[in-house]
C-alpha cells in the first residue's frame, strides 16, 4: 500500500554541539516521506515557494516520492531555525516564519483521493481534518501534533481525533493532552479520546506503544555520535507507517515491528545534519539494524 | 550463594505530591538486604545508634536478613530528609544528618570473611576498598556511587573501582565519572576503569547494561501509581544481586535476566513510601510481574 502525508517541506538552519547546518532542507513531510520511501510508495501533499530549488525536488523523486501534491506558490518557503544543548532531546526554536505554509490549504490531487494509508503530520489540526474530509476511506489514520495546539487548538484537535486510529506524539505532549502527570493513566485517557493506538516518542529513551492489548516499550538504539536529532518524530513516523502500509497490517504484532523500524530510520537519520544520512542509507543497512535491536533487548524467560 | 552488603541504616522523611513520610525506616543498606533478601541469603554490615527501634530489627529478621554485621555505636541513627516534585526522577535533599554514620568503620564479622558476592553501597570509596580488603576472595563485586564522591574523592574511587566487577550508577553519575555526554563513548570509558559491566540507572527510562558483548536494554516497568521513589536504586541492586547470587552464574544471559528481577523489585518498591511495598511482597508476584515484563518488550523478527 502506499501512503499519503500531508505536512511541512521548509528550510531548516540547526545548531548543535556538534556543527551547524543553514537553510538545509527540513520539514515534517520531507522527513516523513523521505523515511517511508525506504518502505513502500509515498504520496506527499505540502506546498513550497519559488525560493525551492530544483535539487530538493530532485532527491525526492529519487527516493521516489511522488510530488503531484506538492504545490508552489507566490512567496518564500517555510524556514525554522532552532539549536541544541547538549541535551538533545529538546530544541530551543530561534526563529520560525511560516512564509507560504501561512497560507497552506491542502487540496488533494485526484490521484491521492483513494489513499488507504495516511499520515497527518504535525500541522493545524483544522487542515488535518479538511484532508481527512478529502480521502475517500482510509484504512488506518495516524497524525502528530504539538504543545501549540494542545493548547491553543484544544477543540479542533479533539475533534480531529476522533478519526485518528494512531497517534504519535512525545510525553510533554501525551500529558499535556490528558492533563495528567503519571504516562500510563495519561495513555489510557488519550485513548478514549479516538485513537486506539498511542506512541509516545521518548527521543533517547525510545518509544511506548499503548493499545487496547497492553504496552510495548522499544528503547532507542544507542548511539556513539548525534549530529542533529531534528526531524528525528519524523523520521520514525515515516519507518513506523511505512512498514505498516508495506506490510498492510495494523495487528499488535506488526505494529510492534513498526516501532522498531521507526526508531531505526530515527537512529540513522540523528547521525547527519538534515536529511543527510537518508541520501545513502540502504535497506541492508536497516536490516542490519534491526537485527542488532533485537540482540539489544533479548532476554530469556525463566523455568 | 548469599551476599554481603555493606551500606547505610537509616531513618528517612520524604515528601512527594503523593504524601509524606517522617522518620520512616531507610537507607541503602536496609532497601539492598531487604529486596535481595527475596532470592537469597544476606550478611548485612552497617550501623545505627541507640535510637534505632525493635521493630526495625524484627523486620530484618523476618526477611531473613543476617544481622551480626549490624552494629550500634553510641549517638543518634543516620537521618535523610528530601522531596521530590512531580518529576519523581530526582530527589531534593533537604537535610543529612551523619550521626553515627560519620565514624562508620566497617568490620566484617569472621562468619562474613568467606562472601562471594559482594555489594558495596554508596559509601566512601575508602570505605569500600576496606570492606574488599576484609573479604578473603570474592567471586562477584558490585558497587554503587554518586555525585559526591565522584566529585570529593575521585582518586579514591578510581582506585576502588580497579577491584570492582559491576558498577551500578545513574546517567548523571557516568557522564559525571567519564566526563563524557554521550552515553555509549561514555560507558567504554568507565569499561576500561576495572568493571566489565556497567549497569545504568535512568529511573522511570529503565536501565542500560554495558558489557564486553554488548549493550542491554530494558524498560522501568509502567507503573500508574508512584508514590516514592526513595531506594528505588539499592532496591533495583538488591534484585540484580539477588538473582545472580541465587544462580551462581554472573554470565551475559544471567545479568540480563538479573537486570529484569532489579527493575521488577524496584517496580514494586516506589509502590508505596520506606519499604512498606516489601512488607507484602510475595515471590509470586515478582514472577508475575517478570511474564508481563516479557511482554512488554517482545517483537519477532522479520523473515
Amino acid at each position: 500500500m502506499s501512503i499519503l502525508v500531508v505536512g511541512s517541506v521548509a528550510f531548516d538552519s540547526v545548531e548543535t554541539p556538534f556543527g551547524k547546518a543553514e537553510e538545509v532542507l527540513g520539514g515534517s513531510g520531507t522527513y516523513f516521506s523521505t523515511s517511508a520511501s525506504f518502505f513502500t510508495d509515498v504520496n506527499l501533499v505540502a506546498v513550497v515557494g519559488e525560493d525551492f530549488p530544483q535539487k530538493h525536488i530532485d532527491f525526492l523523486c529519487e527516493r521516489n516520492v511522488d510530488l503531484r501534491g506538492l504545490t508552489t506558490a507566490p512567496g518564500k518557503t517555510f524556514r525554522w531555525s532552532g539549536e541544541y544543548g547538549y541535551d538533545l532531546n529538546e530544541a530551543k526554536t530561534l526563529d520560525t516564519q511560516l512564509n507560504v505554509f501561512a497560507d497552506f490549504c491542502p487540496e488533494l490531487p485526484e490521484a491521492y483521493l483513494d489513499a488507504e494509508y495516511v499520515f497527518l503530520a504535525n500541522i493545524d489540526p483544522e487542515l488535518q481534518l479538511e484532508v481527512l474530509k478529502q480521502v475517500v476511506r482510509p484504512k488506518v489514520v495516524a497524525c502528530d501534533t504539538m504543545n501549540f495546539w494542545i493548547e491553543g487548538k484544544r477543540d479542533a484537535l479533539i475533534n480531529t481525533l476522533k478519526y485518528v486510529d494512531i497517534l504519535l506524539i512525545n510525553d510533554a505532549e501525551v500529558r499535556q493532552l490528558a492533563n495528567e502527570a503519571n504516562m500510563v493513566k495519561a495513555a489510557r485517557k488519550v485513548l478514549t479520546m479516538g485513537p486506539k493506538t498511542l506512541v509516545v516518542k521518548r527521543g533517547e529513551y525510545g518509544a511506548t506503544m499503548f493499545t487496547e492489548h497492553g504496552i510495548f516499550v522499544a528503547p532507542a538504539y544507542p548511539l556513539e555520535s548525534i549530529y542533529d536529532p531534528t526531524g528525528a518524530g519524523d523520521t520514525f513516523a515515516g519507518g513506523f507507517m511505512g512498514y505498516l502500509a508495506t506490510v498492510d497490517d495494523n495487528s499488535e504484532a506488526a505494529m510492534r515491528q513498526a516501532i522498531i523500524f521507526g526508531s531505526i530510520m530515527a537512529s540513522f537519520n540523528v547521525e547527519a545534519f538534515s536529511l543527510d544520512r537518508m541520501r545513502t542509507l540502504s535497506f541492508s543497512e536497516v536490516q542490519e539494524r534491526f537485527r542488532k535491536f533485537q540482540l539489544l533487548t533479548e532476554f530469556n524467560g525463566i523455568d
